[in-house]
């Protein structure tokens, strides 16, 4: 892949699709800029990541905005200030800082997953590991916190971090938006928003970057519910899924199953979380990538608090990349979220019908105690205020005495009928988590074809930067104006591009470049009998329609109907 | 205002429009979530912006994502480093910080626009202000940069900033796009993101944030080019503007101006800004805003190198707000950006044909030179290497001699012609620059009504969250089952709430709080006669219409066709 990715690199710089950012300052790794063409293509994966995840579950997913900017406390809640972190190793002489693992792992050749900075610091004294750069030797291996650190206001105390994730606005808005969403669960909170990581080694493209997009959904169920997802839409999937227990059997191959098979079996646990891991095939799917499976992390690599979690892989060229993860993540968040901010963040759960329940009681005679006397009456108070109905139920079968007197006497223990209405719950969170920028990398790569030495940018129609090309043929009025009425009869409809200078052959290799799937050519013929030519951007070919045709021939191809088939294929003039 | 904002900011937490962020953690001023019906307010509002500003523009407008982290580096070039200060003053007993030239303001009674710190101290002097809070004695007032700042990886040294603005994104990746979209002047850069700037004293509500978002379009031209942007668009619009001038002279009304005058009479000093002006009217138009002007700011008012700037003013309950500002820019950005990288920024603009230019140029004759030997030789080449063509001519026409000898015997001067095809000029800077969250803000207090001691949330209905509400009239199977085969009948076309529970009134004023514009009511009746209410937010008329007349009557109320024409009104149950 590495040469696929050098390749689209150099095209996504030339035709405005993404370059590295600050360019002109020299550049700063990880963090890029997303240009012209780039943002159109990133808009319209958001557009399509907002009708599978959040249009299409309207009825149980709403979308938030929260900032990124996120006070000390709440990434202390979360456990990012303690474990957000990568092992670092600075060379005593240059003081050049590196991942301590990836040093360790390219020079040892040993994997280094889960270990410690003690073992990290170790293989390297042993290994006699020196710094890559200058030879120096390496200090010891510490732990480099990943958060962007700031401050808020003008007191330096104040501390604050760019947010790591977009999901712990979820978190501390959960109770807001549960209000305003009629108290009813489930409820999927999605956020799409930027995000800031301080990786020590961002690696080259949109793969790791400082700063990129998060699309999630952070979705809150009450694990005892009933609720069923509406996993009817899904039943005609197959899912490829490497499970854990394959995993552990040193299995690296994936299985197909069917969708049925992965919720009867349980082969993921919880059917919500099913759910959503089916709602991510198709959207992954929608973007023209069929190649992915869903990898369960081990229990040594998952959060300590997840029940299971997989990531969907993505595979192109041979090389394997993370396009989201998925993880059932229990009631940790919110608990935790409870415990530091001192608020309750449970939600009343009503039973359908109130439930009677059997409760002990204890009936005290107060009367006959105070006659007993002071001393006796503080001993059975005192017995009362800290033992249990259970516990003092028991003393009284068991005929125990207080000051020499049978407790029986004074109290007596009932069971009564209560009614309750409901109960306290703390919902449990699933999170089907995207990078957007990644998203539109693996598209790219995906989509990069090579024809006769030419580029194309074979993307999915949906995803085309520009729906349609229209080019006068010569730089002559006539056409240009013609042009420009086609132009203005199809902009309401379909996002067009227009170009009226340089070589046609040129302009075709553009839109091929940039991935438009449909370019309109107006030649001289076209003032003579009210044709123009259709090109087709992965065949080349072209057919050639009347003007009057022309709407309707183009909603037709973009239903997806056969090129050929609309009009009369003529030679292409490449 | 403050009663209405009290009112809007109350009925925007209930409603999950918007709300401090992090309050279960007590809040942090100046941040705050949009929730789910304000995110859809939102996003129809970028939507709009991206049509005024991006869409109808396409032939000369881009849109680009760049990060919010950026490099020190390039925030000195910019000049914030050194200028993006507010002046503060911390009280030395409790050691809380004040703006002090609001606390001045507030205190005194005196306006401090543009007072350096040293006057502001003197003025705390002579009044004896004390700390509003414990009354305990003032330190001296400094200079607080607003940047939020951080560090790019692991060196300390690395400093970096949340932007404060996207403006810095378009300058620092000019030259790359300008590659990208054929080298061709005008060229504007767009762009919508977060931002941050770390205020002292955030005010409530959307209007002073310390994390929002802004929609900006960097607008590059050459000065001395006579493209002509489409004014005719405009021609019908009318603008209210305080001009400078007036100003000056203690005027506080703004005057309406047709847009030609604008043009003609050089109220506004470029062409090109008067049409961004012109399109940011019709874009606040477009939000349900019509109490607007534009306020030229005064020579002290605006930056150093800003020809002309202009805040475009909302005005509502008597409460004048900012929504825009629209900035002459000149070459300053490129021009200080190219300083400060050592990259040149200019562009080369080709001529339309090459200009024929006579240039002297001066004609050596080596062999007689080098005959008079060594001594001259170097004396006459020093003349030559030192001076300019003009000089030189100057001297032979003084026949001023070298070492005893004429120089005009060695050296001559003729003139001859050149072909220059094109020259390099920094573009020159507009900028449009619009507050998502001010825009959502200011439409939510110009839409709020009161009527019967009821919420209406009167939105432009290209601006309410959702298009249409569905109610099943009661909770019944048969009326669930009916209005959910309309929702999926209508849903590709429409954005929909459906709500089967609670009192059908407390359903109705749920959507008119949120601004849906009809609701459509399943109720018995539907059962016999296939018919339904649609019922009007504004007017709280109802109509009802046969379920196949649905999607029709529907579309014409959408393209503004009188409610009560388009169906049998009946009486209302509310």
């Amino acid at each position: 892949m590495a040469d696929l990715q050098t390749k689209v690199i150099e095209l996504a710089r030339r035709r405005g699709i993404f370059w590295p950012s600050y360019e002109i300052y020299g550049g700063v790794a990880g963090l890029y800029d997303i240009g012209p063409i780039g943002v159109r293509i990133k808009n319209k994966i958001v557009d399509l990541w907002r009708k599978h995840f959040i249009k299409d579950n309207s009825d149980f997913v709403v979308e938030i905005d929260t900032p990124a900017l996120t006070p000390y406390k709440v990434l202390e809640a979360s456990g990012h200030v303690d474990n957000f972190t990568d092992p670092v190793v600075e060379c005593n002489s240059c003081h050049n800082v590196y991942r301590a693992d990836h040093l360790v792992e390219e020079i040892a050749k040993v994997t280094t997953e889960g270990l410690p900075p003690s073992e990290l610091d170790k293989i390297i004294r042993e290994k006699g590991i020196k710094c890559p750069k200058c030879g120096g030797e390496l200090g010891e291996v510490r732990l480099f916190n990943l958060l962007f650190e700031t401050r808020i206001g003008p007191y330096s105390t104040n501390k604050a971090f760019l947010r790591p994730e977009t999901a712990q606005g979820m978190f501390t808005s959960f109770k807001r938006v549960y209000e305003a969403f009629r108290q009813k669960l489930p409820i999927g909170i999605a956020q799409i928003g930027k995000v800031g990581r301080n990786e020590i080694s961002p690696r080259q493209g949109l793969i790791r970057m400082r700063e990129f997009t998060i699309m999630e959904v952070e979705f809150f169920f009450d694990p005892n519910s009933d609720v069923e997802p509406p996993l009817d839409r899904l039943y005609d999937l197959e899912i490829n899924i490497l499970r854990g227990d394959d995993k552990a059997r040193g299995e690296e191959k994936y299985t197909k199953y069917k969708f049925s098979e992965i919720v009867n079996e349980k082969i993921v646990i919880n059917k919500w979380m099913a759910y959503w891991m089916g709602i991510a095939s198709n959207f992954v799917n929608s973007l023209g990538i069929s190649s992915f499976y869903f990898e369960e992390k081990l229990p040594h690599e998952r959060a300590h608090y997840s029940k299971q979690t997989f990531d969907q892989i993505v595979v192109i060229d041979n090389v394997k990349v993370e396009i989201s993860g998925h993880a059932y993540r229990s009631d940790y968040d919110l608990s935790r979220h409870s415990a530091y901010s001192g608020q309750d963040l449970s939600i009343f759960k009503k039973f359908d019908t109130p439930k009677i329940v059997k409760k002990k009681t204890l009936i005290l005679n107060k009367d006959l105690v105070t006659k007993e006397g002071r001393d006796f009456s503080k001993t059975i108070m005192e017995i009362i205020n800290t033992k249990t109905v259970e516990e003092i139920e028991r003393m009284i079968l068991n005929k125990e005495k207080v000051l020499g007197k049978d407790i029986d006497m004074y109290v007596k223990i009932v069971e009564r009928e209560e009614k309750i209405s409901g109960e306290r719950v703390i919902p449990h969170v699933i999170e089907p988590s995207f990078g957007v920028e990644r998203c539109l990398y693996l598209t790219l790569l995906n989509s990069y074809m090579e024809k006769d030495g030419r580029i194309i940018l074979s993307l999915p129609k949906r995803l085309s930067p520009y729906d349609i090309a229209i080019f006068p043929l010569l730089e002559k009025d006539e056409l240009i104006k013609k042009a420009r009425e086609i132009y203005d009869s199809l902009k309401e409809r379909y996002d067009i591009i227009f170009d009226d200078s340089g070589s046609i052959g040129k302009r075709y290799a553009r839109v091929d470049e940039i991935g438009v799937p449909y370019s309109i050519t107006v030649d001289p013929m076209t003032l003579t009998d009210n044709t123009v030519t259709i090109r087709d951007r992965d065949s080349w070919q072209q057919i050639r329609v009347n003007i009057t045709d022309l709407m309707n021939v183009l909603d037709r191809l973009f239903k997806g109907e056969d090129f050929n088939k609309l009009g009369k294929l003529v030679s292409n003039n490449e």
